[in-house]
């Protein structure tokens, strides 16, 4: 059984145009920071980039661990600033918790940068 | 006369597959990081975006001050962030700075972040 816990509330910014072509405004740049922040990491864009690029872009956090040289409770600290900003869902299974991509968060983050 | 001043030495990564294709190095995963702490914060994504929404992409110190509704020193602490990080250029004219968004910075970085 799947179980699903850390349903996110905070999900990358779905509207509004890209940032170069008109100025955001005070409220959109708080959503937007909020969500780079996430991604303003290097042990966080690490866990992410192993998660999507694992099979079925799905991971067990027994797998992160040793790629990043970090403990477990640190590991699991990011992952869920990860999960929390709605890059990642998180499922447990037996004793592990298993991270997977959001489809379609990374690019709504990309898209707000490109200049058309 | 234009005098160019803060040549950025950081700029945006331009190498290396979208983060979700392959896992991030370490070193590749600072330098993103890097960048990206530059974009996460609100002040700032309002002022790259009014730059990059002004005509020619470029924009007087003295016009940012107030839609931001912050000192002019503070202003030019972030405007300094993001030039350092390879956002913008400055260049001096009289008595003023003004900032011009570097063509395709943002493109980069939004490419490192899309699925394909």
């Amino acid at each position: 059984m799947t179980t699903m816990l850390d349903v996110t509330d905070i999900t990358p910014r779905a509207c509004c145009a890209p940032l170069v072509r008109e100025p955001l405004t005070a409220e959109e740049a708080e959503q937007l920071a909020a969500t780079m922040k996430a991604l303003a990491d290097p042990t966080r864009l690490r866990l992410l980039s192993i998660v999507a690029a694992s099979e079925d872009s799905e991971a067990c956090v027994c797998d992160l661990i040793e790629p990043v040289g970090l403990s477990q409770p640190t590991v699991s600290h990011h992952l869920k600033i990860l999960t929390a900003a709605g890059f990642l869902t998180r499922s447990k299974r037996g004793t592990w918790a298993y991270f997977r991509l959001v489809p379609g968060a990374l690019d709504r983050v990309s898209q707000l940068l490109v200049a058309s």
